[in-house]
C-alpha cells in the first residue's frame, strides 16, 4: 500500500481502528494537534496549516477560519476545537468546502448507550464482548478505550454510558468499590470530550450500606429505596458525593425503574418524577444528569385482554407528569411506542412533553433489525424520525451501542455507518441520508475513491433497511421475530406471551385498531397528526396495520390488495436482497471486508428468504388468498 | 407420629428418603436382612420372620415360600433375594397375598437413563440439581446414593446410566481421569444390584490421547473415530480395558451418535452397525453393552420439504440393518416416531426388527408432559404401550429419569410414582396401571391407609395423563409448545423450524397425511395395524392427527365435528383440572406433601386455562368456526 492508503487508513473515521499507536493527550486541543500531526506525516504534506484559537467559554462550539494564505483556524471551546479539527480533516478528504459560521451541536448529550453487563457479556451485542467488562469488573486495554474515544469524538459523541440499564446487583461496584477504575476510564475518554455515565440500580439501598464519602464510614442499608424516605435520599446524596470524588465530570445517571421486572418508585407508591428528581437533588450539586428511561409498560399482559395496548402505556404513565421533572432530569423516550421495531410511528410521547427535558432513544445494535449479519443502514429510518419531530427541540439524544470487541468494532464492517451516522445526526439532524452514507463510505475509504463503486454502494445502503422491512413483518406490525433472540420469522412466537404485542391475525383480518373506534391510542398524537393516521386511506402505508386491523381484502393506495401488498413485498423484499449480494460481488472492497461482507451477506440472503417463505405462508394458510402473479408460496 | 407411621415412613418405597441412616452393605443379602431389621425395628414385630435361601445361579430371580409356621422363606440369586425381600414387605404393607412361583424379571438390563450434566445442571430435569455432578467432576453424598440405591433396588432397577446422553467433552473424564469417582460410585449402589452405565462420546478418540491400560502409557489421539480405523479400535478397546480395570461390572455405553448436530459413523461413511458392533467388541471381553439409541433424524430439516418425514427416520435407517448388530449391542427406541409427546402412535421400528436387541426407551421425567408441575400418571401411557407391543419381546428397557437433589427426590410429590411404576412396569409389564397407582400410594403411605381418599387420590392420578392431553395439543398432533422451555403453548412455536414437526394447519384444515398417499410413514407397521390407522373412521381417535390431515368439519366417530372435538377437549380439559384441585383439596396428606401438592396444582391450572385459550383461539382464528356450546373462545 502506497502512503496515500496509510494515511487514509488512518484518517478514516472507522479507522479509528488502530495504528498508529495513539499519544496519551492530555486534553482535547493535544487530541487535535495530534490529529494534525498525523495527517501532515501520512497525508505526506504540510499544507494546509492549522491554527487553534481557543474561545474559553464557547464549550463544543467551532467555527472553521480559511484564511488566504490557505492556513485553516479552527475557533472554539477545548472539545469545540477538537470537533472542529475532525470535520476540517474530513472535508479535506471528502473535498468538500469547509461550513460556515459557528456551528453548535443540536443535542446537548449525545450518548451512546451501552448494555455491557459485568461478566463480559452484552445484551443484544452482535460484535463480540464488552470492551470494559470481563468476570464481573472494569478491565479494559487502555490503547483500545483511546481509540474507541477517537473514534466517538470524531464523530460527536459526548457520553458514554457504561453499563447495562438492566443493571443488576453484579453492577453496583461502580458506585462503590470499582470508582477507581471507573475513573481509570473516564480519564482515558475525557480528552476525547467524552464523559461517562453509569446505569443505576434503584433498589440499591434496599441492601447495600449507606457509605460516607467524608469519613468513609458504613451505616446500615436504608433497607429501602423509597423516594421520599430521608434516609434513602441520603444514601444516594452519599453515593453521588463518592462517585463524584472519583470522576467529577461524570454526566450523571440513567435508570430503567418500574419495567420488565424491575423496581422502582411504584414499588413504595410514588411517582416517578418524585423518583426521578429525589436522585435529581442528590446529583444536582455536582453538575450531574438523572436520564430516566420512558420504557415502562405492563410486561405481563394477558394476550386475551384486548384493552390494554401496549403503545398507550408511556404516554399514559408521563403525560400527567409534564412538568413535574427536575431540570437536571432527562425523559429519555425511544422512537417507536413499542422497542426498535423496523417500523414504528413515533411515540407520542415525543411529541406530548412540553415542560420536561426529552431524549430522544434510537437503537443501533441490529437487535430487531438484522443482528449485524442483515445489513440496515439507519439513516433512512432516522431521518424520517427527525421529519416526523418537525421543529420539536429535544434536548438530548441516546443510541443503543452496536459496538464490541471485534477488531472491526461493529461485526458487521458496514454496520459501522450507523454509529458514524448517530454521531453526525446527534450534531445536526438536518441532513440528506444520502449524504451522510456518502460521507461515511468516502471517509471509510474502502473504495479507493472510485466514483462509480461509491454510489453503487451508497446506493445500496441507502435501500438496504427498506429491503429488510420488506421481507420482515409487514406495514408495521412488527414482533413476528423468534421469541428471545430476535433474529429470523416467527409470525405467532410473540402472540400469545405477556409481553403486550400482538397481530392478531386472523381468517379475514390482520392487525389491531388503534384508534378510537379501537384502543384508542391515535388519541395520544397531536390532532393534525392524529387525523392523517386515522383513515386507512390516508394513513402511510408503513403504519397501516399499527393502526389499524384490515380484511386482507383492503385495497391499498396503489390498488393491491392488502394481501398481494404483503406477498408482494416478501417476493420483492427478497429478490432486492439477492440484488443487493450480487452489487456486493461486484465492488473493489478491500479483501478482508469484502470476504466479511459477503459471508454475513450470505447468511442475510438465507433469512430474507426464510422470512418470505415464513411470512406468505402465515398469511397465505389465514386467508386462503392466492398470490395474483401465481409464485409459489409454500404449504 | 406412632410408630407405625414412622415404620412406615422407612418401609414405604419413596420414603426410602431418609432415616433411619443406611447401613454401608457388603451385597444384596446384607441390604435385604437390613430391610428386615427396619421392618421388625420400626412395625414393632418380630412377625412373620424371614429366611433367605440363597441360590447361585438363579441371579435376579426368586421365590417367596410361606411355610405353615408363618415364616417367609426366600429363595433366589444374590440380588433376586433383595427383589424378593421388598416384594414380601410391600406385600404385607398392602396386606396382599405372596405371589406364587418364580419371578423373573421381563427386561434384562432396567436402565434410569439419566440426562445429568457434569456442571451439575440436569437436561430436562425438574427435581433439583444432579445428585453426583457439582462444578465438573463427580462428587456426591454416600448417604443420599446409598438411599437412591435402596430406592431402584426396592422396584427392580438394575442399570443406572449416570450422564447425559448429549454427553460432551466435559463428560470425558468419565473414561479416564475421573474412574476413581465412578468406582467409588459404583461401590455404593452394588450392594443393591444397580449397575452404573457411562455414556460416552463416540468421537472421543478425535483427540483424547489412547492409554495403554496396562503399562498406563499414552498415545497420541487417532485423530479420527472412524470404527473400521484399527488405531480407533485399540483405543475403545484400551479405554474399556481401563474403565472396566476400574468398574468390572459396568453394564457398559451409552451412545447417542449422528444425533442433534452429534457426531457418528456416518461422519466416517460408516454404518451404525459398524459403529456399536465396534464398540461392542471392546466391551465383549467384559460382559459390558452398548445401548446405542436410535433417537436419529434430519434435525436440520427445511419446512417447505413436506416429502421428509421425521418419524419415518428411525425405521427407514435401522430397519435395513436388522441382523447386523451384535450380540452385546441394544438399540433404544423411544416408545414413539417423534420424541416423548403425550401421545405418538407406537415407534414402527419397535415391531420391526426381529434379529436385533431391542430397548423401549420411556421418559419419566415430564418434559413434554407438564414439567413435575402438571400432574401426569405415566402408568395408563405405559400400558398402552405394552398393550400395542403386544406379544413382542423387548430385551431392555430404559426410562429417563425423573429424579434430582430436591429432597422429595422428584420435585411434585407425586412423580415419584412414575419412578416407581416403571420400576415395576420394567420387572413385569403386565400390570394393571389403576394397581399400581393404588400400590404406590398404599406403600407411600400419604394418607393414612384411608381407603376412600386412597381411591379418590388413585382415580384422580389414573385421568391425570388423560386431563393433560385433553388442554394441550390435540387428536395426537404434539409439538404445540413453547419451542426450548416445552412448558406451555405455542402453536405454531416449532411450525417453521427445522426439528421436523409440524402440523401444517391452515384454515381448512389440520395434520399431515402419513398414509401411502402421504408421507407413506404408515407403510413401515405391520399390515393389520397399517389397516386400522389408514381409515380415519378406525383410526383411534387419538392418534387422528398424527395419522390424517382432515377438514375441521370431518365427522368423528362420537359424531361431532373435528373442530367441536378440539374444543370441547379443551374446555373439559381445563374443568377437569379444577376437579382434580377441588379433590386434591380435600384429601387428608401429609402438611408438607399438601401444600407442595397444591402450590404446584395452582400452576397447573394456570397453565390448563392457557392452553386451553390458546390452542381453541389458534383453531378459531383459522377456522372461524364458532363453539357449537357457545363457550368463550378468545379472540
Amino acid at each position: 500500500m502506497g502512503k496515500t492508503e496509510t494515511w487514509k487508513e488512518n484518517l478514516t473515521w472507522l479507522a479509528a481502528l488502530g495504528q498508529p499507536p495513539l499519544c496519551t493527550t492530555a486534553g482535547p486541543m493535544e487530541a487535535a494537534a495530534y490529529e494534525v500531526e498525523q495527517f501532515y506525516r501520512y497525508a505526506g504534506r504540510r499544507e494546509p496549516s492549522f491554527r487553534f484559537v481557543c474561545e474559553k467559554g464557547a464549550g463544543e462550539s467551532w467555527r472553521l477560519v480559511k484564511k488566504e494564505t490557505g492556513e485553516i483556524e479552527i475557533h472554539g471551546g477545548e472539545s469545540g476545537i477538537l470537533y472542529g479539527t475532525y470535520e476540517a480533516l474530513a472535508d479535506l478528504v471528502c473535498e468538500r468546502p469547509l461550513p460556515e459560521g459557528v456551528q453548535k451541536p443540536f443535542f446537548n448529550l449525545r450518548m451512546l448507550e451501552s448494555w455491557d453487563n459485568p461478566d463480559g457479556s452484552i445484551e443484544r451485542g452482535y460484535a463480540g464482548r464488552s470492551l470494559w467488562f470481563e468476570d464481573g469488573s472494569l478491565a479494559f486495554e487502555p490503547d483500545r478505550i483511546r481509540q474507541l474515544g477517537r473514534m466517538l469524538a470524531s464523530v460527536g459523541i459526548n457520553v458514554l454510558c457504561i453499563n447495562n440499564v438492566n443493571a443488576d446487583a453484579p453492577a453496583r461496584p461502580l458506585i462503590g468499590e470499582a470508582l477507581p477504575e471507573v475513573a481509570a476510564l473516564a480519564s482515558i475518554l475525557r480528552p476525547y470530550g467524552v464523559r461517562l455515565m453509569l446505569s443505576i440500580d434503584f433498589s440499591s439501598p434496599v441492601d447495600l450500606p449507606d457509605l460516607d464519602p467524608a469519613s468513609g464510614q458504613e451505616r446500615p442499608a436504608p433497607g429501602s429505596a423509597d423516594p421520599l424516605d430521608e434516609r434513602v435520599c441520603r444514601w444516594w446524596r452519599n453515593r453521588a458525593d463518592l462517585v463524584y470524588q472519583a470522576v467529577p465530570d461524570l454526566a450523571g445517571f440513567l435508570v430503567k425503574a418500574d419495567s420488565e421486572h424491575r423496581s422502582g418508585p411504584a414499588t413504595y407508591g410514588r411517582t416517578h418524577a418524585q423518583g426521578a428528581n429525589m436522585l435529581a437533588r442528590a446529583l444536582a450539586p455536582h453538575g450531574g444528569t438523572v436520564v430516566w428511561r420512558a420504557f415502562v409498560y405492563n410486561c405481563m399482559q394477558d394476550w386475551r385482554d384486548t384493552r390494554t395496548d401496549r403503545p398507550c402505556a408511556a404516554y399514559d404513565l408521563y403525560h400527567p407528569m409534564d412538568g413535574e421533572f427536575a431540570e437536571n432530569v432527562i425523559l429519555q423516550v425511544k422512537y417507536g411506542p413499542f422497542d426498535f421495531q423496523v417500523r414504528e410511528p413515533l411515540s407520542p410521547l415525543l411529541l406530548g412533553m412540553e415542560k420536561t427535558n426529552l431524549a430522544l432513544e434510537l437503537q443501533l445494535t441490529q437487535e430487531y433489525t438484522g443482528h449485524q449479519k442483515d445489513l440496515f443502514a439507519m439513516p433512512p429510518m432516522w431521518q424520517e424520525i427527525f421529519d416526523r419531530l418537525g421543529n420539536k427541540k429535544l434536548h438530548s439524544i441516546a443510541g443503543v451501542s452496536n459496538l464490541g470487541r471485534d477488531a472491526n468494532w461493529t461485526g458487521h464492517p458496514f454496520a459501522a455507518l450507523n454509529l458514524y451516522a448517530f454521531g453526525r445526526y446527534a450534531w445536526n439532524p438536518v441532513r440528506d441520508p444520502k449524504d451522510v452514507i456518502r460521507q461515511w463510505i468516502r471517509l471509510s475509504a474502502f473504495l479507493q475513491e472510485s466514483p462509480e463503486e461509491e454510489e453503487t454502494l451508497s446506493e445500496l445502503l441507502l435501500r438496504s433497511g427498506r429491503i429488510y422491512e420488506k421481507y420482515t413483518s409487514p406495514l408495521g406490525l412488527g414482533w413476528m421475530v423468534n421469541p428471545g433472540i430476535h433474529y429470523g420469522p416467527s409470525p405467532w412466537g410473540y402472540e400469545f406471551q405477556a409481553w403486550g404485542t400482538y397481530n392478531r391475525a386472523d381468517r379475514n383480518a390482520v392487525g389491531i385498531d388503534r384508534t378510537e373506534s379501537g384502543t384508542g391510542f391515535l388519541r395520544q398524537y397531536p390532532p393534525e397528526i392524529a387525523a392523517q393516521y386515522r383513515d386507512p386511506d390516508t394513513c402511510p402505508d408503513e403504519y397501516l396495520l399499527f393502526f389499524h386491523r384490515l380484511p386482507y381484502t383492503f385495497r391499498m393506495k396503489d390498488g393491491k390488495t392488502l394481501i398481494q401488498r404483503i406477498y408482494d413485498d416478501h417476493f420483492e423484499g427478497y429478490e432486492e436482497a439477492q440484488k443487493m449480494q450480487r452489487q456486493l460481488e461486484k465492488l473493489h472492497l478491500p479483501e478482508g471486508i469484502r470476504t466479511e461482507t459477503l459471508e454475513r451477506m450470505e447468511r442475510q440472503i438465507a433469512n430474507a428468504r426464510e422470512w418470505r417463505d415464513v411470512i406468505n405462508t402465515f398469511f397465505h394458510r389465514l386467508s386462503g388468498i392466492p398470490d395474483a402473479k401465481g409464485r409459489r408460496i409454500f404449504a
